[in-house]
């Protein structure tokens, strides 16, 4: 079965009749298809709108979201969870903000990626393009919500939005402000929506919508992104998972290396681009560890240590436990770091090669030839040379805001910006052409 | 488990110990580090030596053959199948000659895709690397099984054949060929593997290797590609299924349209980019029906024409059969094809829309705004304007030697060459940035 609409594994009618999630999907993709030809300035109209929208009704969704938070309170969920799921105000304020600033971006869709003119005299053309129904399962960020709507509809997508059954209150309020803002500038509504249901079943309904949802992107904990990965028959983009590494080479700015050190590990620790391994090059290691130690301790970081790493324990006031071999894969999260020392850079690429995640991995040198060697080497979304992990983000890297981080190497690889939400399609002009 | 050599879901070692398929998949991963950082006088060196070596043993890749023709013959398969399967000096000769062309394209590796100074004096890259170990999934083609060897080759990723059993002692000798030259070039042999054991428990061991190989690409029939799709862990890139449209405007060039739609049909029927279905708008249906059904009846083509189209088969000596639904998904490959008359190019475009398989619609007309509207809308991987489908070819876009054609939107879409199969990575260079 070859047709777009209906495929054999995704039709809207089942047994039981007709599937919500699929018949979402359904309307997802005729929305797609309205908006898809739309240029950049009714987009972005319709973006304004939307900022307007979530200002105008700031009420109604703060009332909406205290019901998910009295909710969690009830639940003891953890104040930091808790945190992440509260709008306030000023939260709702700076979420209309970032809607603003998606529609100053410029528009990927018609940008001309390629394009000749062939020996016979055919001109061709590689235009970008909305991939169509995007698909984003998250966890309790209300605001995900919001910037995944206003990037999808920026670039010409419709989205499926699935966040955490904790927020959907809040994700409830939000997606019908955002509906209402966008009919009323002449878009369809269903170019944005909740998949609706909360249970599991909708999840794994929209991972089988192959031909009615073009791309799903998970955004959250490693065993979320598993699952959909093990499941979906509909492409994925894998994002996130960062265990990241900071490699010390045998010739390196001490100063430095702490500075950089420090900032990837405990700049912030709850995020992806957090380094969670420190590797230090046999030759420095003397000279190195005891400052990197110390300046650990003053970070309040926990270092999971390998035998020669140990034995710098004794003359330092951190906290050193010996390594075991889980600490090598483990995305802490956390004020912990794994330490190990290596004997080469070679050994150090060995290491990161068999445990990163492929996220982000820096090397702190002063040797030219060292930092080539290391970036032809390792094999990650990003290699950093004398530069913080913490710098792996679609806003340092000038792409506005972003999706998220692809950890996979088809589609996209890295932060993900707009042109990460288009495919491309060939136009081919000629004048009666015949082979 | 964020390993890269050893997810979950891919060990090489299993209850009754390890498995052949993952335990290549792991040589491949291994190959697949060597080749990345390589140069492209050295890939281009080996491509030369395969080339040279698989001409000094031509004797011993048509003996091979000649096995498998043998079996094809007892089992009584149909002729052109054979044809296809048959290597002879000649063909030997010709495969060789497209393994110089592709060492004479361009390296993808190492281009740089973006790059700027950040404000913060950062500078980024980004630079196309190999995907890594590439998986390929094929018919009963020998010859693709030293394409995509090469093709991988020269893009610096490892590869892993799985062709038709029927074509087993080909493949295993032209394997063996361009594994000795490989390794007389100073590459490792385990670059290009074939996938060991004839059973279909392989291709599901590859498919579920994620995290040893980066990408499947199924080369074949809709059922090949539709069990990949479903079953497959493994990031795929869907190739090859065609269903694709020729739309004759209300106002067209009848001679243009006629030569286009013959062209498109019949110049190759068993390909994917020929067309399968003619849609006639309903003001051009008098003057170009009779024209076209003469020249499909010279061609020896079948139309399943609906109820409009019909009504002009009596006056012409063309076989025309009515239609039923399942013509309008149906990829002939064969003298057979689907005609309809409808009311508007919106009608068309709907139509498409609808039974398309998303490869190639060609639109006839004389009008700008119509050829403009047509490719606004037509979501497929390939556009053409007053140019027959038969275009959508990687050699005629000038792409060298083609891996397939993708028909998805994710990573790549239309034909792919050898930047398709590289993917990126993002290097950041600093003088000890932090945030």
């Amino acid at each position: 079965m070859t047709s777009h609409t209906a495929p054999a594994d995704a039709t809207a009618d089942t047994a039981d009749g007709p599937s919500p999630v699929l018949a979402a999907a359904s309307r997802a993709r005729e929305a797609a298809a309205a908006l898809a030809p739309l240029p950049r300035a009714t987009k972005d109209a319709a973006l304004l709108a939307v900022a307007d929208a979530l200002l105008a009704r700031t009420e109604e969704i703060v009332d909406a979201n205290a019901e998910d938070v009295a909710r969690a309170r009830e639940a003891g969920t953890a104040e930091s969870v808790v945190d992440r799921l509260t709008l306030t105000p000023e939260r709702v304020r700076a979420i209309a903000s970032d809607v603003r600033d998606v529609a100053a971006l410029p528009d990927p869709v018609g940008e001309v990626v390629r394009g000749s003119t062939l020996p016979n005299g055919i001109d061709l053309r590689q235009v970008r393009v909305p991939l169509g129904v995007v698909g984003i399962i998250y966890e309790a960020r209300p605001n995900v919500t919001v910037d995944a709507a206003a990037l999808c509809l920026k670039s010409g997508n419709a989205v499926l939005l699935r966040g955490s059954s904790s927020a959907y209150a809040s994700n409830t309020a939000l997606v019908r402000v955002v509906r209402d803002a966008v009919e009323q500038a002449g878009l369809p509504a269903d170019a944005v929506q909740l998949v609706p249901g909360e249970s599991r079943d909708a999840v794994r309904e929209l991972m089988r919508a192959r031909g009615l949802v073009d791309v799903l992107i998970p955004r959250g904990g490693a065993s979320l992104i598993r699952t959909v990965v093990e499941e979906s028959t509909v492409p994925v983009i894998e994002t996130g998972t960062g265990n990241c590494h900071v490699y010390v080479d045998s010739r390196a700015d001490l100063d430095m290396a702490v500075d950089i050190l420090i900032n990837s590990k405990a700049h912030r620790v709850s995020v992806c681009n957090a380094a969670e391994t420190l590797l230090v090059h046999k030759d420095i290691a003397d000279a190195f560890l005891p400052r990197a130690l110390e300046a650990l301790a003053e970070a309040g970081v926990t270092v999971h240590a390998d035998a020669h790493v140990l034995t710098f324990a004794g003359s330092s006031k951190a906290t050193v436990l010996p390594a075991v071999e889980a600490d090598w894969e483990t995305e802490y999260l956390s004020y912990d770091i794994a330490a190990a020392v290596v004997d080469s850079l070679d050994d150090a690429v060995a290491h990161i090669r068999r445990w990163s995640s492929g996220h982000t991995e820096a090397i702190v040198t002063t040797s030219q030839a060292a930092a080539r060697r290391f970036t032809q080497l390792v094999d990650s979304t990003t290699v950093t040379v004398n530069a913080s992990t913490r710098f792996t983000d679609g806003g340092q890297f000038g792409f506005g805001a972003e999706i998220g981080i692809s950890t996979q190497k088809l589609h996209a690889r890295g932060p993900m910006g707009l042109p990460e939400l288009t495919s491309t399609k060939y136009i081919v002009t000629g004048d009666g052409h015949t082979r």
